[in-house]
């Protein structure tokens, strides 16, 4: 069986192996950065958009879709806005054979789409809170190298946008989007921390940013998703005023809150092994993949038991796939294995005359259930396997993070590292530089280890320092 | 209370006049045929999607998705098709302040896109059949007058593309989709014609097409989809070879299927009434509305008795809103009318004194039911109404066509035209001047109506003629 290169040491050339040898992604297409969804690859996706649609429809957002394309006009009306993203667009210019009078923007994301818009949707203070998400996808101009799933220049992408009464409902609207990812983060068994970035490093035309930062091993981050507040930044551009009950017009409090197909990514990198993907149960295209070993007499038997068995399960809401192609045995388990599927069901003639079954789960674990209660054994051995994945992610996590009290000891991090800081862009600047990365920025919440409380500022060793993130942002 | 423009004499001021009191869509996008899909609009869209998948995935077709931009490079490939599509593509021509050195076209359908990736997925026999398909979005330069769902600039699309291993097998796809087509009609309550276009009407490079229309109105049709059978038209400039089991090379034969939120105009436009909007239960956004009648005395009681009726139907797996808003119930009644919702559930303090509830469907049935299976008796209600709704759309279908003898008969025809023809474009262009329309093609299958054997063309008056339809596409 090939191997994969070493996880540790040579992180991305692991991470394209394995997603190649899942078939999780092509990249042939002949657009660099512009992938093909697979047929299992795009399962994972389905299971992914299910967890996001369930999660914010909880918290009472509406599904809606705006169009893909902007007018230059629109998009250039916040200016800050405008100037984040005016390299990366890709533009319209020709319908047929005409120029377009006004050129078009692939959306980068869908504020100046939707915003005027929501101007003619809101009225009055009965019309908010209004809450829509949608998904799309987006498009950005990437000069960088680009990445499956990571850095690609169509994005599969999640994005909702509300409007409130007021900055505090929209802070609680911020809230209120930090517990709904916290639940979809339980579900896809991410591990992450919420961090106020730095000014510098806010999205272009917000207030403030909260990201959703993983760590994927050494220094390394991932960003994952991100929660703006927009105060009145691009309700006033777009003018989307509302009648208070008072009479008086006032401009609405935004904020939007932004995830995409790097959750893919993201648990590829967090959960994978020497072995290939390693699926959460949530996310796996095939949560249980059973294998019949239909060699010699009795082969009809097995068949027949693995699929009355593969029946029941389904029937239970389970994702099931039975593997009756014409491959070895263990080239099946090694294909299973690389493709991440949680639970193999080995069947064999002993097992069919038995009533039993062999469980081996992707984390290694094998053992035999039934006859008794075979099909609880089966879901029960799959519940296991997420409570171990999930109790191996927490403890990796809670190794990825490391306290460093002076600039000389950020370099060569090998973890991602807490720090005391002053909160000004000059000792900032000097975090990044000595750590040949980012700071990140401070965390919303309860920190993700217990360093204390934080001493001097780790660059100029003022007083009154908040604890604060810095790493290597993938 | 206002009312429609009359839907026989005004179709189109009545069709959008009908689609803004529903707020099934927004047509107020700063960009001509790019509308935005409401909160109410989505939800249809999404049971419209649910069926699709349902029916299509039941046919052993997988989901993928493949990227939105196409190089102009591929989409060159296959000449006939270029040719068919190049006056209304949009073209991406610059990334941020760069120009590209192949321009992009906007899928306008996904042929050149998918296709050289088909040639790196297919090796062997053992490789097909390939069905996949895709739900995305499509665009198209329109210069015609723009029809939210109708005739749209970015499109919801639903593409299946196959690959065969012989004609016979493409064929037999073919038959495959119509079958699936016929469910998804059920569901949609849309009895159709599938009608095998003419030579000079067939999507530019296939060998034959299908289209899927419905009468509606008048002389006119809808195209609500489309099958395509390729044969080796498109494998052959892509390089979609496989080798067969006597080791030799051959060409896949091709199929496509094609549907989109024209299905949504479509059920507007069969079913909607001088009230708005008519959704058979398949399609609604919400199948019962609960109006409580919450004046005066005992509102407490009649909102809690509506709260939990609600959460039964619900639990029920039905799609339920409870309008508790501030207007009169006269006014809830007429919005919900207009918004085509199935089944009105009026409630006030009789009813919930009594166990009961005063059932009031879209087609203007009204009764009292329970308190004996009270659920049960809302639930056969909402059957019941889509079986008559069923019936009279089956009815209209049947009175949409007429035969014609004579060219002359074929001006100001009021419903779509069966005639007999002998198959030469010379006497199709000869119907298609007298009907001011389109010979729409030779059905396939079942005739709409039964008119007996042709007699001679009724252009020519060949014998052999065979059975074709003439009409108005909208």
């Amino acid at each position: 069986m090939p191997t994969f290169p070493d996880k540790t040491s040579k992180f991305i050339d692991w991470y394209l192996e394995v997603l190649d040898a899942a078939e999780l992604t092509d990249k042939r297409y002949p657009v660099k950065g512009m992938n093909v969804w697979t047929p299992y690859g795009f399962q994972a996706r389905r299971q992914l958009d299910a967890v996001m649609i369930r999660e914010i429809e909880k918290t009472r957002s509406v599904p809606v879709e705006f169009p893909t394309l902007i007018p230059q006009t629109e998009f250039q009306k916040e200016k800050e806005h405008i100037k984040g993203f005016d390299a990366q667009v890709y533009w319209v210019t020709k319908g047929g054979a005409t120029d377009l009078d006004v050129p078009l923007v692939l959306r980068p994301t869908s504020e100046t789409a939707m915003y005027p818009v929501f101007a003619l949707w809101i009225r009055s203070h009965k019309d908010l809170p209004l809450n829509v998400y949608q998904i799309v996808n987006t498009f950005r101009y990437e000069t960088k190298t680009t990445r499956p799933f990571l850095r690609v220049r169509e994005i599969h992408f999640f994005e909702e946008h509300t409007c409130q009464v007021d900055e505090a409902a929209a802070t609680a609207r911020v809230g209120s989007n930090l517990s709904a990812f916290g639940a979809m983060a339980e579900a896809f068994v991410l591990p992450f921390v919420a961090i106020r970035r730095p000014e510098w490093d806010k999205f272009p035309g917000a207030f403030y940013s909260i990201a959703l930062d993983i760590p994927v091993g050494g220094a390394r981050t991932l960003q994952i998703g991100s929660i703006h507040h927009y105060r009145e930044n691009f309700s006033g551009p777009y003018g989307i005023h509302y009648e208070a009950p008072d009479g008086s017009s006032k401009l609405v409090h935004q904020t939007t809150f932004g995830l995409s197909e790097r959750l893919v990514g993201a648990v590829v990198s967090v959960h994978g092994d020497a072995k290939g993907v390693v699926f959460p149960s949530s996310l796996a295209p095939y949560q249980i993949v059973v294998v019949p070993i239909l060699s010699g007499d009795g082969a009809a038997g097995v068949a027949d038991y693995a699929a009355r068995l593969a029946e029941r399960l389904l029937a239970r809401g389970l994702r099931v796939h039975v593997d009756d192609s014409e491959e070895r045995p263990g080239a099946k388990y090694y294909r299973w294995e690389t493709h991440g599927v949680p639970v193999r069901l080995e069947i064999g003639r002993r097992e069919a005359a038995q009533g039993t079954v062999t469980v081996a789960d992707r984390l290694g674990e094998k053992r035999s259930v039934g006859p008794e209660n075979l099909d609880d054994a089966i879901v029960g051995a799959l519940a296991d396997y997420d409570r171990r994945l999930r109790e191996k992610a927490h403890a990796a996590f809670a190794s990825s993070f490391s306290v460093a009290h002076r600039l000389d000891e950020l370099k060569d991090s090998t973890t991602v590292r807490l720090l005391a800081w002053c909160g000004t862009e000059a000792c900032g600047h000097r975090v990044e530089e000595a750590i040949d990365g980012a700071l990140l920025g401070t965390p919303e919440g309860p920190l993700p280890i217990d360093p204390g409380a934080p001493g001097g500022c780790i660059g100029c060793g003022a007083a009154n320092s908040r604890w604060a993130l810095a790493g290597q942002p993938l």
